[in-house]
């Protein structure tokens, strides 16, 4: 308003105006809803760890969201406060399937979430759609911010959507997201979908999260040549040809035989499990059971071989090593002292002036020499 | 001689013994060749780093051959030397084709080495051919090492064989490698084969050091489901089957087609080639020039388009980081402190006791304050 006024004011005053007067207007409504504004500053109260875990335990959809907003927040006061409730929670977590779902951008993963969502929650289940999308920023919105792609999904009362923490080190979102995971399992969501964007290294720390892997593809070259990273193909549980409707049902089966014939040459997975193709439609919503179908299938394979339980080990303990040899690094290139060498070193290996194995002991040396005479 | 003659004086001496006399036999000449013993003697007096230099350069086998034994020593002072060489050849390194070779045992890798290398030596080439099998001891003998495979290139003056470092962890047999390397381009060797076993990480590191990647596979079942890792298939440039011959050519003809068919589905190498199949046969040495001439197309294909060069340069990025990186770990995980505490904090981990980062943290903490205390 007073900026309103004080313009008004200026115009009323001078003594040369002769243009059309404005008077002051209705006065605006508060643009918060009292009772929303009520509700939330009670949310915002300080709960204690207890109140977090019991809300959590308890299914609470807006404990759990201020939970993981804790996990996500780079202040270390949320970091201890995020750390003490995922210690609480871990008992109760674990109860359920991890999916992870890639695909290169037009793939159509968003609609297939959807789809494959509804479907799920109308079995009886209870669904949280988490990503990790190290490129993503909150305000840009990474592809499950865009939540108008998943109309239905969003509004539906058993599933919960929580996108990519915002960017950083993809070391960082992941453990995030893993630690998110924990929080949804512990809140009794029994199916956890996490979605990734088909490039760089995001699926393989999606892969080490999850129980199968899924990898959404579309018929024809396009996408078969560029976009997936090497090497994702064989991660995966089952390739989905999506967007099966139309005129391109008989390219996807051609595609799928193709992806079929392919597979049958990779290695057998440990799992003992052999990748599945299938073809599907998010529009059309046909193919999706059989996802889901074959999900299970592996879920009861894995389960009764003992790879399913032996994964999930192997998967905490990876993540152990992993944050460990994550902050080994990180201590060291973080370091100005190396930031500033180290590009002098690059060029003189570049060069052939030093050899790649003298450029890094040299640093080494004195990387640790600086953090003993810190002390 | 003299334990012989004591049990004989005994005997001679025991008024007791009444059996069969026996008289000092003839003496054994020396059992080392006296001009060999002096020639091995000289050979190991104490070059100069200009002398083991200009050796090199000058394309004396021997003294590379010491270079190299430098460079595999585990003593300080040999690892010191090692790098000075290294540094002064490394400027007269790089000229040569790094082709990495791997398979199966069983896939025929040293009978494909025999043809493969004779036909490059015919062509007028140098060529040296290294390994990595950290799993080799040098008394049991690596592939390589059994030399006996190979004889007609081990007696070849255009080649020059070395079996892999002795067995330790794959980084340090990868590293040592990886400099012999430099020491033999240096030496005027144009094309240097490096092979591994097709099981485990050691591809990873080969993938890392070559320009092309040939993996040697043999037509049926048994190969294709077992034994290459994942993600192997993914990194060759080319895929030869191996024992095109007699029954199997046809067979080995329907492989090619098929791994054709899967290849086009990989998505594009940043190198702009496309990956090729052909088929050979080591023992009856059919194939050979075709798998020798693709190499040379990729190489004036890549150097054309650039990408021989950047790749060379990413390679030696890539150790500088690989270095720090495992010299990192190496710290961590080898202390004594971190290895008293780690199978405790891997418990609480399985055990949902403690979350994966939790346990991650205090070791880092536990170690940091570690280093700084010991100053």
């Amino acid at each position: 308003m007073s900026d309103k006024n004080k313009k008004q004011g200026h115009i009323e005053n001078d003594p040369s105006y002769k243009g059309l007067q404005v008077n002051s207007g209705i006065s605006q409504p508060p643009s918060i809803n009292p009772r929303i504004a009520e509700r939330l500053k009670n949310k915002r109260k300080k709960y204690s760890i207890d109140d977090y875990v019991k809300g959590i335990l308890d299914g609470d959809r807006g404990i759990l969201s201020q939970a993981i907003t804790l996990i996500e927040s780079s202040k270390y006061e949320h970091q201890k406060i995020a750390q003490e409730i995922i210690e609480k929670c871990l008992p109760y977590s674990g109860k359920s399937v991890r999916i992870g779902v890639t695909g290169v951008p037009g793939a159509g993963k968003s609609t297939f979430i959807e789809a494959f969502g509804k479907h799920v929650t109308g079995q009886g289940h209870k669904l949280a759609v988490l990503a990790i999308d190290p490129s993503s920023e909150r305000s840009k919105g990474s592809i499950l911010g865009d939540k108008t792609r998943m109309e239905e999904l969003s509004v539906d009362q058993n599933a919960y959507i929580r996108p990519s923490p915002s960017a950083g080190s993809l070391g960082g979102v992941a453990r995030k997201t893993r630690e998110s995971l924990i929080l949804c399992e512990a809140a009794g969501f029994d199916t956890i979908l996490i979605e990734t964007v088909g490039v760089g290294q995001s699926e393989t720390a999606v892969h080490s999260m999850v129980d199968f892997f899924l990898l959404i593809k579309i018929a024809g070259a396009g996408d078969e040549l560029q976009g997936i990273k090497r090497g994702i193909m064989e991660m995966a549980d089952l390739i989905s040809i999506n967007k099966a409707d139309g005129n391109n049902v008989h390219k996807a089966q051609l595609a799928r035989v193709q992806f079929e014939n392919a597979l049958h040459l990779f290695p057998q997975s440990p799992s003992g499990w052999s990748p599945k193709v299938l073809t599907c439609s998010a529009i059309e919503k046909t193919g999706i059971d059989n996802i889901w179908d074959t999900i299970m299938d592996y879920c009861s394979h894995t389960q009764q071989n003992g790879y399913f339980e032996q994964r999930r080990s192997e998967q905490a303990k990876y993540w152990m090593y992993e944050t460990i040899n994550e902050q080994l690094k990180d201590g060291f290139y973080q370091k100005q002292l190396i930031k500033d060498q180290i590009p002098d070193f690059e060029n003189k290996v570049l060069n052939d002036e030093m050899s790649s194995f003298v450029a890094a002991f040299k640093l080494l040396d004195a990387y640790f020499q600086d953090i003993k005479n810190k002390e």
